[in-house]
């Protein structure tokens, strides 16, 4: 975890292109502002490209996917690799219909994603693992998420991340558990994608190093989550979201580094 | 009115599929988080049987609708019917234009609703009587409230609810009226739509008791937004709708009881 | 600018059909009915003349646009000038790519607008001015930007807002300053999106007089964002947001006359 890519971002200000849900769009493009990056969202085909090749991360959410969207996505993410820029996949609820398998298994013909974030059914979806999910929310599953987190990172030669009370990263050599975070996270919609496009923008100031900006980015959002939701002010789910995007502006690098509580998984 | 539904609904969680509009998709889904169930929002036409398949309930929103969307309605629909799982009814603005006439009518021909759920000129169109309405606004009326509710819910076979000052919920049979309420829910935009939501959950958890169910998720939505117009901390309508989230995650049983104002409306 | 706008615009509550964008649609629709209109959001070409006819003012945002959405605009568009009802173009991210110049060069020449606002970015690509931008967000130009307002109010017509630190407002031959604001509203999403429909509102209740309409709407929302920004309960964009809305709606004549700093720009 390195808290001066905080820095780094609000200097910076990497532009983030979403392709994201019809849900939660507000919500992202407030994150985003919020800690210092720039949003933008865009999908018609006829312009994909032209915004990638100027953004410093591409982030493809298929909360609410369509058939033209996720041909947008394809042009999109095929131009992001052509020009180096990093590409997030968000696969929400792709364990939960066929449509939605294969649209990402079409996303992983054709794209290399840096990322791969989502919960535990997502993930395990992914890597082929049986998880129990209710529409887009993980439940129960046997496997450790550590180990298809690691094993799909192996497989898709990419950063893991799976988001739950405990957040596990992997790249397939190293994996660490980021132990912040708040119940009130699971009670407000489209928090993992808002994390995953926070993900975008970290990678974007720092692709060369991905796995440290994942950790980071995931460090970051689990600390504002944490210190939004132990303030005075918040009552509940409501209260919370604003709460956790002034978190988000106001944490420092330094707060991040004294809050943080990540910790490395060893191999046994 | 059974508070202990609410329960029920934080026990058992009830996934609801939502084809909602542009305008308050988010407000949607965090305002069933809140109340303890599970939304899933998804639109694409390969995909909506096997999410309503999986679904407790489908609610069919016209806010920003379009023929593509209508389409994948009726087939989200007609599976729903095929299934038992109840489907309610939205019908924003119909009055507004012939297309949405036309869309709600072969919804109609298609779908056997359980629940139709909409503002006084809403209802009093489906039910072919004259009222003034401001876009997606009723404004007034001359004939009885209680009579298009209960005329309607008669013609279609389901239950009728009429939103306003005071909501009027019939079955044809019985009638009754729920007089919680705030006049910062009319501030807000989607309080509608996040109530015909809230109904999806109750009637998912207890389908055979429609009537029932929509009485308490009314009294439910209505209390809550009284609980949170209240507050200390709500100036306006900015800070209501937080603290509307918050109020329905906060409600109790007790406390729904203790302040729930519903009246049965006997024919004279 | 003219303060008792604002009591017309509540006491009339003048409708305002929105094309808007994914982003942004919540918190326009929230935003017109603080300030005391009504909001209608529709898309769909076979419905659009209609929800037009019965509007006080139509607003085309081209922030998410895609081709269909933009056919739809032009048949909206053509049939408020053919009825004579005022049209707002907020041309998001125009510089951004040629898609997006494309349309709006489409819109331009089959529309009449009232009213063209955007940030120095969005004014100068339309006035031919070369102007860093990043994403939808405006950086640096050089030349002034009165002159760009100036230039293409002229050129085409209409009034046309720059919104930034400072705001311009030029029909052409009237050039003013709006001196209000705050730091915040540059960090939430969608505060240009929202003033473009408040100005959409004050043109439909004062459509003869365009030029004061937008100065007033500017002011309304500036100030209100000033007032949000120094209360108490803000700590940072999160809960601005709330405090925005509560501000729109509580504004009076009086207060809005008190605050107002809009200074006329003198040829030199």
């Amino acid at each position: 975890m390195n808290p001066s890519l905080l820095n780094r971002v609000r200097a910076e200000n990497p532009l983030v292109h979403n392709m994201t849900n019809q849900v939660v769009a507000n919500d992202v493009a407030n994150t985003l502002l919020a800690v210092g990056a720039s949003p933008i969202m865009a999908y018609a085909k006829e312009e994909v490209e032209d915004i990638v090749n100027v953004s410093n991360a591409l982030v493809l959410n298929i909360g609410t996917i369509t058939k033209e969207v996720a041909e947008s996505m394809k042009i999109a993410g095929k131009k992001a690799n052509e020009e180096g820029i990093p590409v997030v996949l968000d696969p929400v609820g792709v364990g939960a219909t066929p449509f939605r398998q294969r649209i990402v298994e079409e996303l992983f013909s054709d794209i290399q994603f840096t990322l791969i974030r989502g919960n535990s059914a997502e993930i395990a979806t992914l890597a082929g693992v049986p998880w129990e999910s209710k529409g887009v929310d993980a439940k129960e599953g046997t496997a450790s998420r550590e180990d298809i987190a690691k094993d799909l990172a192996k497989a898709k030669q990419c950063v893991v991340a799976v988001s739950g009370k405990e957040d596990i990263i992997s790249d397939g050599v190293q994996t660490v558990k980021v132990l912040n975070g708040h119940p009130l996270l699971g009670r407000i919609t489209g928090s993992g994608c808002m994390l995953s496009s926070v993900c975008g923008a970290f990678i974007g100031v720092s692709p060369t190093e991905a796995f440290e900006s994942v950790v980071t980015a995931h460090t970051v959002f689990a600390v504002s989550g944490e210190w939004a939701g132990d303030s005075q002010e918040v009552n509940g789910p409501g209260t919370f979201k604003p709460a956790l995007h002034d978190a988000l502006a106001l944490l420092t690098s330094e707060e991040l580094k004294k809050r943080a509580k990540v910790e490395e998984i060893k191999d046994e």
